[in-house]
């Protein structure tokens, strides 16, 4: 059961083991004291924040080299009636190359790392490791087995949070080709709650339009751009299963308290289908 | 090397074997002269597209299930210079369960199936043939490997052009669960192409926003809501690699030469960065 008081020690879930990037994302927001709970996938994740079964989830929404491609499914939970997004942060990730203290990077001739950041790390790797055998693993997963094997010769690229969790010694930080590399997460609750008035926020949201006709995309963000509110993201995509239909979601920069994105929102309403307000949340400054 | 006559029988490079839904995109807008090139990814058909060893190349840029998270590079392909789309088509994605001639669904225990149909026949694979082994395989590689091999007690699903290609008997049409499961193509040439004035046609085109501040969406789209132009589609996603950023990519209705869709490009290139005209091309009416 999750805890009674969510200020104090909030349980939350996310999708794999400790030392995972949603495990830094937690500690960036809620600190050593929440109770982060590493779950095998997303379905699972979703269902434990549905069933009351923990406080909130951290979901990753973006990632700045990959896009949304594989994370719709989090934006369509957060659509989702019952479901809020109440925190957001943003993840530096950096990918550190790890072994059992006192390897040397000469001694590494296997390298496990996760299909992703095999991409994101290839020109690292093709420099630093030409001759390794490179490995498909699963980021904390393997650097936790590699601190119960204790094999020598084996790196693994993970998180420094990994390293540090797992005992391993990083002997490479910043693996990745492009630095510019960062996740978006936000939590998700069953309730909504908003910041203090006067914080720097945004607001989520999703709609759908039906047969608007021409123009109706553009009414639609009139009802932003008229009242001088601007937008964080908007992103479109295809519904599954709904030929041609597609969802909007938008992000947008607010101060919490100001009755025009409250009134911005009502008016969207009249013109739309479909309105989530995924939630307001105080906006992430690093 | 191409032929040089593109109306006779243009040389048509696409993703796959024949038999492949893209052979059918294929047929549908070029007839059974053309010569369709099945290659084995979707790299090797852009090269053999900007290296000119093909006039043509049909590239699926969307699936009403699956959305488009998989076909972005096809788009991305599409918004690069010297690059034009030409022809459009939309194929009904019929799924068939097919076996060498004789067997009968009971002697089935084996399945072969890409991964994607596997998702898409769920609930008809249960009913049917709940107890034989789903195996993953690969459509019309599936359907090529068993006309070889004349395994009995294996299917395989794929379309009924496969079947045909094969020599394979059709023991179910429409194993997909939900029947709105449509692949829409667009034709890739490297010089463009436009219809005959009068045409019922649309234009896709991408774009970028820059530092444009509140409502410089709004104002894009203005361009083309304010002429009263319909837009087919709205897609955005992130930039890989630039964190913040999108893309937008266009599809509007028009009629070929209506000077007011010009004008709205012309409006439109003031105000974005990056504008992509991806091209012009007869709208697809099944």
């Amino acid at each position: 059961m999750p805890t009674d008081s969510k200020t104090s020690a909030p349980m939350i879930a996310y999708e794999g083991q400790p030392g995972a990037y949603s495990e830094i994302a937690i500690r960036q927001v809620y600190g050593t004291s929440a109770i982060a709970v590493g779950l095998p996938d997303f379905a699972t994740v979703h269902e434990s924040l549905r069933n009351g079964s923990v406080d909130l989830a951290a979901l990753p929404v973006e990632n700045t080299l990959a896009g949304t491609a594989s994370l719709h499914d989090n934006w369509d939970i957060l659509a989702e009636a019952g479901i809020h997004a109440v925190a957001e942060t943003v993840v530096h990730v950096h990918h550190c190359l790890m072994t059992i203290p006192g390897t040397r990077i000469q001694d590494i001739h296997e390298v496990r790392v996760h299909p992703q950041p095999i991409i994101q790390c290839r020109r690292h790797l093709q420099e630093m490791l030409p001759k390794a055998l490179i490995v498909r693993g699963d980021t904390a997963a393997s650097a936790r087995q590699l601190s119960e094997t204790r094999e020598t010769g084996v790196a693994v690229i993970a998180s420094k949070l990994a390293a540090e969790t797992y005992g391993l010694e990083v002997l490479h930080e910043g693996m990745e080709d492009d630095p510019s590399n960062f996740t978006r997460f936000l939590f998700a609750a069953r309730e909504a709650s908003l910041p203090p008035a006067g914080t720097t926020a945004k607001t989520s949201l999703a709609f759908t339009l039906d047969n608007a006709g021409p123009g109706s995309l553009f009414r639609a963000l009139g009802v932003f751009a008229l009242r001088d509110i601007d937008l964080a993201r908007i992103e479109s995509r295809p519904i599954p299963g709904a030929p041609w239909r597609y969802r909007f979601f938008v992000d947008l920069h607010r101060v919490c308290g100001d009755p025009k994105v409250d009134r911005a929102l009502e008016h969207l309403g009249e013109m739309v289908t479909e309105l989530s307000v995924i939630g307001t949340y105080a906006a992430w400054a690093d």
